[in-house]
């Protein structure tokens, strides 16, 4: 994957239409932080790293449509465009995250024309450290995993989740180029299936030998020895050890542990919310139409109710490590997440 | 659900074809075993019960269109229409059950005229008894649920996996019939969404509170106490209590388990194998295009390789009880299951 989900250029915001995958590649551009709110809540663009750096492009866009006259004024309209950005998602924490990062970044300038400034270059920057940070996740992970190893990813933590590489696929990605030959099992991860749409669309985009199953399928491919090693990315991890990621991660993990397969999450630093207690954390609830069709095709009757949470919750003794620039956290997980941060 | 999903009519075999729900409610009728054949492989009529007596319709059917002279003739081209029925679906051990026992009552038959018409008899009494054994079960299950529990059931287990009223569905519906008032989830049931487009669509048409969910979101309604039961079909059970049923009922037990939620399964005698072991039963595995796509929608990339199987096998050790005809069967299994057949 040469070509980065989320780009700033010329002023405006560029992103691969996410939700057009794997049919057409298209490209999108924003120079309205609205559409760039509308783009976060419409999965034009998703994935925890993704989403906190589109929210900090958002914020640079907000400063160059200010027509402020004062310092104040600017930050008054930023503080809008915060909120607004905020709003769309609540789950992940990153784009909390990537927010709140350049938000103190203008409130800590003199003049209004630096403040514009220095949001454009603190989220180009954020964007290029996110594939920085990616690689050494990567590298850090790749020890993790064996010659000849099959390993299932849910979701799509890929380079499509991130400004580029990936943290979950940029694990896999590292292993691969560290000569170890590895196989990919990729479940579809319903309702909006970026496991299908998006996962398996990059890796075999990369020459990757993957192999695509419904959710329905986790267990059977444990149970039936298909599988060695998991790794997903993460929405959200609280400093007990709790992940919040993906709808379906829980019954993944579960199933891993049922057959003693090492479960993996891979996440940057902007992933942990150490405010946060595990019970606090808003899982967002989304459309039931995401899960009554597809495309054009109905799949369920009319005015069927629906229950459809984007995320769900893994507790920590599911969780044989997490991969993180820093290295890997292993259990006790609250002792050794404190430890990250110091 | 007053309709009948299979039955015999006219010398011909009328069927819901279950393909085309919840969109269109559209009849076949078929003349030629062939067809018969064709509709239980492409999922036009699918359940186990179901299938068993479309086997047998289907041998009925193949003796009306032989042109055979003699007893024997008769046999041999029953022998051939046993085979191309049975080739159809491997893992559903009913379909064997119904031509099994159509062919030996062939066998038994003395003139080709009695044959033939027995052929229709016999069939036509597993239709009725379908009906009779599905309302047994559920008046015995109904004993296992109290008022307000909410009931999780995975793929469709109901009328339309049987002639009529349903295994697991027909527990629901009895226990909703002796005055407890009970909510269902439903999940997708991906890749053929039997769950969405059967399940919802019958139980919503029955007037239950139905809610639908992907089935990636079992471990988040399980986990936030939106389930207090399982109950699911089953497509073959062996001896030591294996429960061989759609891709993903593992998970759901396993979850189930997890949860402390008990976890039953609805199942006739018919779908006993007492003569397989557990790894001798075969697992189909279907095309790719059923996980790649929906309708007219394409959801990944082309040429990517997909891993299908449409069952998968749930360990009697996360089974709370098995509902059949004659009672509620519990562990040990082996036992139990034996006593059941004396």
């Amino acid at each position: 994957m040469d070509m980065k989900t989320v780009e700033w250029k010329d002023n405006s915001v560029i992103m691969i239409d996410q939700t057009k995958l794997p049919n057409e590649l298209i490209f999108v551009e924003y120079t309205d932080y609205r559409d760039v709110a509308e783009a976060i809540k419409n999965l034009v663009v998703r994935g925890a790293p993704a989403i906190g750096v589109s929210g900090a492009f958002g914020m640079a866009l907000a400063a160059q449509q200010s027509n402020a006259m004062t310092k104040e004024e600017l930050i008054v309209d930023l503080e809008t465009a915060y909120q607004i950005l905020l709003q769309t998602r609540p789950t992940a924490v990153n784009l909390k995250w990537g927010l709140e990062k350049t938000l103190d970044i203008a409130k800590q300038g003199k003049t209004i024309s630096e403040i514009k400034n220095s949001l454009i270059e603190v989220s180009k920057k954020m964007a290029e450290d996110d594939i920085t940070i990616n690689k050494k996740m990567g590298k850090n992970g790749s020890e993790l995993f064996q010659n000849n190893d099959t390993i299932m990813t849910h979701c799509n933590a890929g380079a499509l989740a991130t400004v580029g590489y990936g943290t979950a696929l940029g694990v896999i990605r590292a292993t691969k180029e560290s000569g170890k030959n590895v196989k990919v099992i990729a479940t579809e991860t319903r309702p909006v299936q970026q496991g299908s749409r998006l996962t398996a669309f990059e890796l075999k985009h990369d020459g990757f030998d993957v192999s695509l199953i419904p959710d329905t399928a986790v267990g059977y491919t444990m149970a039936n020895g298909l599988v060695n090693k998991v790794v997903v990315g993460a929405d959200r991890i609280v400093q007990t050890g709790h992940v919040f990621n993906k709808i379906g991660t829980y019954q993944v993990a579960t199933m891993a542990k049922q057959h003693g397969i090492p479960f993996y999450v891979a996440a940057p630093l902007s992933t942990f919310d150490m405010k946060s207690d595990a019970e606090d954390v808003i899982i967002e609830m989304r459309k039931g139409t995401e899960v009554t069709g597809m495309g054009d095709t109905k799949t369920a009757p009319d005015d069927i109710n629906v229950i459809n949470p984007a995320f769900d919750m893994t507790p920590p003794e599911l969780i044989s490590g997490i991969i993180t620039e820093k290295g890997i956290v292993k259990p006790p997980y609250e002792e050794s997440i404190k430890k990250l941060f110091n």
